[in-house]
């Protein structure tokens, strides 16, 4: 929160079937549908979280990720930042408060790989999800599936991340946490954060530009990691890999695809980082145990299936 | 129990180098070593069994098992049951007290799938390992590795299961706890308890006779099984798959091979299963998710890799 | 399970209000209702359990426990029992098939301690709860509450608990497993099995006969007695003690009162038994370490509050 | 880390015999001793901490807390506080750098509730404890005890408590996360942070200044506080309460005495905060729940025994 982002605050995602998403991310998932709005769009938040949503659901042709939000402190952040975003080089564009119901003035700007980020300091604060403001219980006894808990982060592919992590670094305030180097010094993966969590967004490098590998939701324990994939088991849903730890972060995950095609994950646990620990380090050499630390080699999928 | 058999008693594993052998049963799985013979045979046990041992390690030319011996009840059961075992029509051979340090007479018998078992009455007792008869504490503070508890049941292919299931539950009083069956209801696979417990031993239709497929030691929780898997890689050890779950039996497991070639597993919880219950089936049409309950699908050294 | 008798097979538990009782054994132990008969008593059981059910409720004026049911293998093994009871002085009767819906002929018998126990060997077999018969799926995603797994065991209070401990043995087969013995060899608990399990029933030596301590339901692990725990406290249920760990057992558990003041556990883990195992002994000075491993001193509630 | 404060850096705490503190914070709670320096203080870390040191332990007549420090982002930061501190009206000292061994400058300062603390921007770095930097492995093997991962947040009793928090928020940039008020809205309890931990410190409103309450190490699951709990009790170690979870923050704990009589705390989970987050709150009246969310009442020992 070195310059004022706090959080990823939002993602939407491009969906091919609105009903069969809510399947996934409702029901499967366990995030609590708190709104629709005029355009159809879906909107959708873990039990934790304070502000109205987290997730918004997009009908469309395509699967895909639109855009990625973060918050900020307040609105002398939000202008500040709009203002170096421009000397950066980035194309801004300010998408006026109520856009998103519920969301103030968003500050939209695309990324050297490709990817639409946005940047906002003002969304309704609906308290957490089933539990009381004043003496809250441990959680609330009705939810469902997965009972994810939190939008996490997302992890992206696309070309020239040196660029993009110079862009979340320098004029964002990240700090890079955990990084994927090759013999050359080039880094093929940067695992950023804004605050204490291994990562608030991943970026890893590859050819085609503004692709998107998985949006993540943190769950509590290892044996929700094992019920979250008893429950991919059980309703039939398209398995990616896991239950299983990462290398990089040390993370105990489970990866699955929605009904679209995008890919999802659940995790607990994880590396923490403060400004002033020098990155983490996995060797491209051993990146299939950076990635997938039980089975020491990548699936093929991991690399390749992308929307 | 219904005939006297309690229990898997002993497993003797044919290992290629005994330093190496030690550094996986003894190190890594976190059996005590309680013996050696004049042989050179070592005799190790879960800290929680109370007779004195329950795996012999003998170094050989070639990986492999010799023979599974499960405790009787008493003398009378063993004479018993010797009997029945000429009966039946096995090859039966009987063994002296201290041929194995410690053990009393052992019956050795054949059966139709190729494989070596003995039954016996007597064991010294040493007690559980590392707790007081009086008052135990809740679990010795020095145990190593992935800390297993006691040798549980061993999976064995060869041709003929169904003679070696008869022979199992109609001699020796074993129910059939769990199957899979084909379309023509030929039993492909049988799981065989004495007691409560899943499975006290398995068996998979196979075309050579003899083979082995894993020994399994039972650990505590689900997090005990991550720690075995996060073990695997701190010591490079060679992993087949996991961590997951079966779907026959349910139990959360882990699959990896000692420095021979050898087959374990760990793992954790699991049915129970009672003499009047009906045996669980899984259609070989699904053998996928029967073993793999997370892939849905085997991977091919499931099927292949055996010793 | 030497002479048959397989296990708990059911308990009838007298509450003051049938409706409380349900919001007590169904919604939060989270037991499954399964019946309702024409004398108004509700028949339940836990989801994994095959036959009909296991915990009956019977409104009546005082809280306690009417009786205890053990499942035996067969006929056979009834009728041979039924001789045995009344040798050893028994006041035997029989309970013609039908009393209780879906249940055999049941042979009730007295003990010294003061408690009704029965024996049975037919009921209704309706399978695992909500889970096919093939290719079962790994729990059912429906279940409520603490997803209780079965019924496991009850204590009881009573003087003479040698007498008891004798019939059990000596007439009905079980074991003992655990003991807590003064300075002068009398023992003041046994806990007791038939197959592998800690205990299939226990007693605690009191001067009043007939008492009923608690009846416990067996749940898959330690983030279950966490979450039973939470959910005692978001539904103001009254809590004895927990979550902790048993030093006799070390079981893991959490103990805590239905509305009409009968105690319930909720536990998982545990020790396991073989007839060839000596009983684990506790000391009488120990005792507080011996119920409550990790305060190391008895609450007052654990030895007067009984119904 | 609104105002460049990180996190708490270190604790040096009194005992009256280094020998059996050592028993204590090193073999039971498993901290690394790293360095013991002329004074004949001992330092010590949790196996994830990169700074070289964040426990001190020094051998005195009484024991309690000497002080607590914070680590801030850099020297700019620590002049800038170092200003405002003594206009806010502190008394404030200056200690050089290497009176810690391995620590730069620090900034120390009195508080309303009579306690001392501390600022500082340099530590050595040795880096996490037994991995490496590069590639690093999910834990080290040779762990002792608790395996606590590192020194979290120390709670302390004083009168004014409302006048340290006005320290702490408003020249610190800590944010007050959650609290206890009472039917006059004046606060009994608040619990700050620096970053998204539910407390990096916490105050309780009591008339003698300068009590040290507990200190507290974080563990990663419900798991390792059973084992904790555990290792209590096969080394007699003196409990205080747990494990349970609390109300406040929904951590799962236990505490425990140190042989001097300092209280020590290990906990794993727990609330996440960000800076735009309404302090979570808890009445006065339902402290009990608040402290112990099972036992909903207070021990008398939580108000009454520090050091």
């Amino acid at each position: 929160m070195k310059k004022g982002v706090m959080r990823p605050g939002h993602i939407q995602i491009r969906v091919l079937d609105m009903d069969e998403a809510l399947g996934h991310y409702r029901d499967l998932l366990g995030l609590i549908e708190v709104h629709k709005d005029s355009e159809g769009r879906v909107y959708l938040k873990g039990w934790t979280e304070v502000d109205k949503f987290s997730v918004v659901l997009r009908e469309a042709d395509e699967p895909g990720m639109d855009f990625v939000g973060y918050k900020v402190l307040n609105n002398e952040v939000l202008d500040q930042l709009h203002k170096e975003l421009i000397e950066f080089g980035c194309k801004v564009e300010e998408i006026p408060a109520g856009e998103l119901d519920g969301c103030g003035r968003r500050i939209r700007f695309d990324s050297p790989t490709g990817h639409m980020f946005e940047i906002y300091a003002e969304k309704e604060q609906t308290g957490k999800w089933g539990v009381s403001k004043v003496n809250p219980e441990a959680f609330p006894m009705d939810l469902k599936g997965m009972k994810a808990t939190r939008f996490d982060h997302c992890l992206l592919y696309g070309p020239n991340i040196a660029g993009t992590i110079d862009l979340f670094c320098n004029v964002l305030g990240f700090d890079l946490a955990e990084q994927v180097v090759d013999d050359e010094g080039t880094r093929l993966a940067g695992f950023l954060t804004a605050s204490m969590k291994a990562h608030d967004v991943a970026f890893i490098e590859h050819p085609e530009p503004g692709k998107f590998h998985h949006s993540s939701y943190i769950l509590e324990t290892w044996e929700d990691v094992l019920r979250a994939a008893d429950l991919i088991s059980i309703t039939d849903t398209s398995l990616d890999i896991g239950p299983t730890r990462h290398g990089l972060t040390h993370g105990k995950t489970i990866y699955f695809f929605d009904p679209s095609g995008n890919r999802t994950e659940v995790f607990c646990g994880g590396d923490y980082h403060y400004p002033d620990h020098e990155p983490v380090t996995w060797l491209a050499k051993d990146l299939g145990k950076a990635i997938f630390y039980h089975d020491r080699q990548l699936n093929e999928r991991f690399l390749s299936a992308l929307t």
